[in-house]
């Protein structure tokens, strides 16, 4: 039987999905935006702000016109019809008048200061201005947050709602953004059942596809398929040709050990597939495979090793995909001990107290999938060491 | 004009939205479920495993079989039908046979003990065993995982794919969350137009309503209603209308300052709304209200203000109410020093650098939609300072 290292099996699923990863562009609407990541630099089409406008709601006035009679005495002009917010050139302002202006209104021609409202006082068509402007005070200049041809936002930005309050301020109504990993999750085993569904004994509800089908979501990619087949050999054929002729890549869970009713290895191995036994537990026996041009990525079917699986070799690739930030494995305090098999990898299952320590939940065995739930990080046991002690630092990877 | 301290406008906030921060429960699909905030505790209806399970592809055997002709010499025992992995109670072990069996398949009546494929050769109908295994040894018991009636979740878990898998494992096909707050989101102002439109001069585009729908999903709110008035109080009152009767919390931004065309103001302040204007820049202006018993949060118009407002009074409350983890403030220190007006707290954009020193971007205007988008915190200036200093730490909201 092939074997495998961990890091020669993560090597061989990178550069199987190699091609996936830098994703064509696709343009979406604004609305279907949040959490994509950009696919390019995007410039801004306009100034923004589009036009000179007020920053505060009062008046609108030539500086040198509320200058003019000195600090001491303020200064009272006629007033100018009212400048609402709103579509419209207003009339240019006539020197030695002030007209009312509105926050965000486009201010005239021949203005170039406004008095805020506060620092005012107006009666019978005239106002008194309490406070002498500095040409500009209170006006925003067109382009001055980022000029037409300015950049609004940089490749590889992962679209919040600020971002995309930028793109509709520049009048954007679509971005271009990295198109989702097109993913089809097969599950297989007879012995298999819809959760909700009454089981004969023997037979066991499917968590994979449920879980794995979110897993991708999570982690940025778009199921576009999910099915599942008894150990049929040709049922599996069919869903896996379906699966390939809608999907970029293609994921199993199952069926790839050396029980005798292995159908992803039956159909596969003949193909070309890579089928072995990789160092790890559990997670052990794992399959690669290219059909018809798309990769196909075989998992074991216990839920555990499939969601183990799942957060070593895949997540990191998907998450890298999607442009979502993967911080790879961190570190803990181990407050129990634990003995691991040699020549392994062994992920446990664990959680993180306040204080930074991690501690194991259950057992090793791959069928705990309740005891994984009620984890948060898998703790990473290396390979040639076979005891670990309470209090060393050990890596974990989030789940 | 009324006036409140920050401090004074959040208490108002969460006390107006209190009766809709214990959220009522509701069942989804687990197809649904991702990301949803468990209502109760959930218990287990069944034993994980379901059925005393092969741990291994291997022989089934009573240990005792496999020990009889002692430690050096190895058994061999005649071999029973395959037991596959599926439907169907296999026929009990003989008493000193053996039964081929795959992983996952129920373990016979009157076995064991698994003995792994790898520590046997068989041939001609018989199987030798090279390891004499202790009774349980590769056995899952039913009930191992969880026994039923056990608890699976608890109740308040945010449900990842690891979760949905225990809950499918489990054979619940459904999962009791929190319901999500459902969100109107109203913008106000005869300048708007949308993303795309070709504006004339004066109009500007809707930046908020696309903004505030996702600031609300994000938040793990449900946005269920979005509409657009001009400054007339007759459409905003029939908007508003239909608003409150599809929605838990409306959300308005403009139409609440001093200007002369306030349109939110002028139908909300006869109904008894808190109009005024809050000690912070930029945001200032603000209120609050309830019609027909539905709570009524209005937001100043410019989109860097709407975007502050809602990172400080509504997302700590909606990502409380669906059980989603919010930090709240944090610090860093200034890279840059700036000036803050007396009397107001300040919120600042910046952005992080990797040594954990945040830059200021741009200047305060609340016109800097674009220099939002840049930023990845808000700087908070308190109100009783004006000017900070390079160095010095200052508390920072995570954007």
């Amino acid at each position: 039987m092939a074997r495998r290292s961990v890091e020669e099996h993560a090597a061989a699923v990178r550069a199987l999905l190699e091609p996936l990863l830098s994703r064509p562009a696709e343009a979406v609407p604004l609305a279907e935006a949040l959490g994509r990541c950009t696919a390019e630099e995007v410039l801004s089409p306009v100034d923004l702000p589009l036009f000179r406008n007020s920053q505060m709601d009062g008046f609108a006035v030539r500086a040198s016109d509320a200058r003019s009679a000195g600090a001491q005495s303020p200064v009272t002009l006629p007033l100018g019809e009212v400048i609402p917010a709103g579509p419209g050139v207003p009339a240019p302002l006539q020197p030695g008048t002030a007209v009312r202006i509105m926050t965000g209104a486009l201010v005239p021609h021949g203005a170039d200061a406004i008095v805020r409202v506060e620092d005012t006082t107006s009666s019978g068509g005239r106002v008194t201005l309490l406070h002498s402007p500095a040409p500009g005070e209170h006006v925003r200049e067109a382009g001055s947050d980022v000029p037409a041809g300015g950049r609004l936002l940089a490749a590889g930005t992962l679209l919040a709602p600020r971002h995309l309050a930028a793109l509709a301020a520049a009048g954007l109504g679509a971005v271009t953004v990295r198109s989702r990993v097109r993913v089809a999750v097969l599950t297989t085993g007879s012995e298999l059942i819809d959760a909700g569904a009454r089981p004969e004994p023997g037979q066991i509800f499917d968590a994979n596809s449920i879980a794995l089908r979110a897993a991708c979501e999570e982690a940025g990619a778009e199921v576009v398929l999910t099915g599942r087949t008894a150990d049929d050999p040709e049922e599996f054929r069919s869903l896996l040709g379906r699966a390939c002729r809608s999907a970029e890549l293609v994921l199993t869970s199952g069926g790839i050990s050396q029980g005798d009713y292995e159908v992803v290895r039956q159909v596969l191995e003949p193909a070309g597939a890579w089928v072995g036994e990789v160092a790890m537990q559990p997670g052990g026996p794992q399959a690669t495979a290219q059909l018809d041009g798309v990769p196909v990525l075989c998992f074991p079917g216990n839920p555990v090793s499939t969601q183990v699986s799942f957060a070593v070799f895949l997540r990191p690739l998907l998450r890298g995909a999607a442009g979502l930030p993967d911080a790879g494995p961190g570190s803990a305090v181990l407050a129990d001990g634990f003995c691991s098999p040699a020549g392994k990898r062994q992920y446990r299952r664990g959680r993180m107290d306040e204080n930074g320590a991690v501690h194991l939940i259950a057992g090793p065995g791959s069928h705990l999938v309740a005891a994984l739930a009620s984890s948060d990080v898998l703790v990473v046991a290396e390979r040639d060491r076979t005891e670990f002690a309470a209090g060393e630092t050990v890596p974990v990877i989030a789940l």
